[in-house]
């Protein structure tokens, strides 16, 4: 199956907005086995998405539009493919009443507007917004199958994945099915290496391969006749995969480190405490996307200065006098006090020069020292990361996860 | 002036990345009054790439081009373009050698693939990358001016803005220029309210208004015969918007509040703690974004359990019993203590529920309690978000700020 993206909305061709629904809805096609060969962004205007939808049939089986299925003049997706198709809209009063439901919940009256957001295509099957008022539309009409979604991604991509994914799946008499491997502690070319004789040979599974803020992902999509085919053909491939990569691998599912890494400390309840220089909170930050870590986590010192690192971790002055904020004895003095002055298990200290400034012939921006522990066991790791002060703040990040996950698989 | 832009990646289709280019970039063209109506985005393959351009002459006079510039036989983009436009490659020695001087320096051999990179359609004018391998080209065809950029933004951004802008502005007799107005503590809609009539009214200057994180930003095109006309029309309509949002803005710049703020507080010396609950980090994570600030930044506490809170803040245990951690007493308390612990002259604190558990009737998910501080004054502020978890902390760390702000030019 072929599938094409029009995404509608003058905000995107002005860059007011990034198109993160053409790389979700790419991303989930591509994991389902549809080929998608062209996005296209165009205005809120008719005439010109009248011309990109007469390009879209001659070569898309599958055309998917999101935006413009607003209540208001400028919102005319729906309008546009209505009358491309020869078709009339009809009020579909299901739609009609749960907008009118919707606005009563919030104490609003449901302005005349709204009602042109329950008007669908005769013979349309309509997509049930759970998380707004615009519903979706689903329309198969000459060959071609059309979906409309609403713009905004949180209504969005439930509804994609919700209705549109389980419909285009049983479309496709092939069973695809993707696994994710996500690796930290090796670069994407190191990754690329070691699978090189998988990616040369791929033909299904096929072998993709990303990076991300110092982690990697790699994803294989196999496909056949039906599910157990399939799957058997992603097991072989995974132990291929893992007989290569195996140690680095963290997660199988695509999410980030320190997501695996908080589900853990709650699943095995190991309280965590954070000492953050050079980070600057981004660990604590990161940890706290997590709900429910707060049963686990206990602390987080973000010691920029000096008297801070003394003050709340006990560091000693001459250590910074001696050694300096950035060094190996300044982290293991961090972990120190994190451990002797809270009820912790496990516990990271990040101290480095982030940049661009403050930066020294022995003591260059990008150096920077991570100390973890674990019941006892600690670790303190002198690293070198390249990049601009963001970058060096998140690999220091991902390198802390990393370490902590090391020392959670031996225990 | 009508422009496209093209974006040429099947990593782009496949969802493996973001197409921020096609965002800068148009962003950018609108801000020098190029009106954009079409962002394509098509895989590594000649005939696909072909058709999209043919039918892009007959639309915009001005067509811009990223990715697909690299050594490898899957960059087909410079290829593709010089033969649809019956075109000769051209070797350019001074390109050629400087790709050979780069390698020298990383100290490893020029490959042949190499080489590929430095060949020119006759006529072309060279852009220079100076981060990367891939030189840029521009190209005047038959009433139409073509682009090529390569596609990784950290090398396509420096050569646009320094390159490309200069060359568009010079074709264009019309002189645009954009003022950007950041917004704080006032919603999208509200500021639209108060900007209706200039809104409904616009031509020249004209005005866009959109939402990000809680902030909003109001951006201002102007354009006249020459530079000083211009400005004569931002002026005049700055005025106008000043009188009806001006205590709102806390910016001129396309900056965030936190970057604002931090330049603030190392201008005016004024040291700064943080003791932070519910934003769990993001406060210290965004105040350390900036380069310097360690100047000023003395610690950040993210005390997530009640210990936390008694121990490095001396938050009272009958306060936690009695008010609960999520209470405005709570948030004195930490407020006070980092006063009391810390030399420091500004504090903010922060205690909610982000959920999506934790929430009761009395405390539901939302609810936030915000201290702040600066040289003996202090306030304490009671708000409710809506929102999933992670806007909640977003929308808690904005206010924070805000609240900060406003307390400073109070000073």
């Amino acid at each position: 199956m072929i599938g094409e993206i029009i995404n509608v909305g003058t905000e995107l061709l002005m860059g007011d907005t990034v198109n993160s629904n053409a790389q979700y809805i790419g991303k989930e096609l591509s994991r389902i086995g549809v080929s998608v060969y062209f996005h296209t962004t165009v205005g809120d205007n008719q005439g010109r998405l009248e011309s990109v939808l007469q390009q879209a049939v001659t070569r898309s089986d599958l055309i998917i539009l999101t935006g413009g299925l607003g209540p208001t003049q400028d919102d005319l997706t729906k309008e546009t493919l209505t009358r491309f198709l020869g078709l009339e809209l009809i009020l579909h009063e299901e739609s009609l009443e749960k907008i009118r439901t919707m606005f009563a919940r919030l104490g609003s009256i449901m302005s005349q507007n709204n009602v042109k957001q329950a008007l669908i295509p005769e013979g349309a099957i309509v997509l049930e917004n759970n998380h707004g008022t615009a519903p979706g539309i689903l329309l198969e009409r000459e060959g071609n199958l059309f979906i409309l979604l609403p713009g905004p991604p949180r209504e969005m991509i439930p509804m994609f994945r919700e209705q549109c994914i389980p419909y285009l799946e049983e479309k496709n008499p092939q069973k695809f099915s993707s696994r994710y491997y996500k690796v930290s502690g090796l670069g994407e070319s190191a990754v690329e290496d070691r699978l090189l004789d998988l990616i040369d040979g791929q033909s299904n599974p096929t072998i993709a391969t990303y990076a991300k803020s110092g982690e990697v992902l790699v994803r294989v999509t196999g496909s056949g006749m039906n599910q157990e085919v399939t799957e058997e053909l992603l097991d072989l491939m995974e132990k291929q995969i893992l007989d290569r990569i195996g140690p680095w691998v963290y997660s199988r599912e695509d999410e980030e480190l320190h997501q695996t890494l908080a589900k853990a400390l709650m699943k095995e309840n190991i309280t965590i405490s954070l000492a953050e220089s050079c980070t600057g909170g981004l660990l604590a930050s990161q940890l706290t996307e997590s709900p429910g870590i707060s049963s686990v986590f206990h602390s987080g010192i973000v010691c920029y200065s000096n008297e801070a690192k003394m003050q709340y971790l006990g560091v000693k002055e001459e250590t910074l006098f001696q050694y300096g904020a950035v060094s190996a004895s300044c982290a293991r003095e961090m972990l120190d006090g994190l451990l002797k002055n809270n009820k912790t298990r496990a516990a990271i200290a990040t101290t480095g020069i982030a940049g661009p400034g403050g930066g020294s012939e022995e003591k260059p921006v990008g150096l920077v020292y991570i100390g973890v522990a674990l019941d006892g066991k600690f670790e303190i790791v002198e690293a070198r990361f390249s990049g601009n002060r963001h970058q060096i703040q998140v690999r220091s990040a991902a390198m802390a996860w990393n370490l902590l996950r090391k020392l959670l698989i031996g225990n």
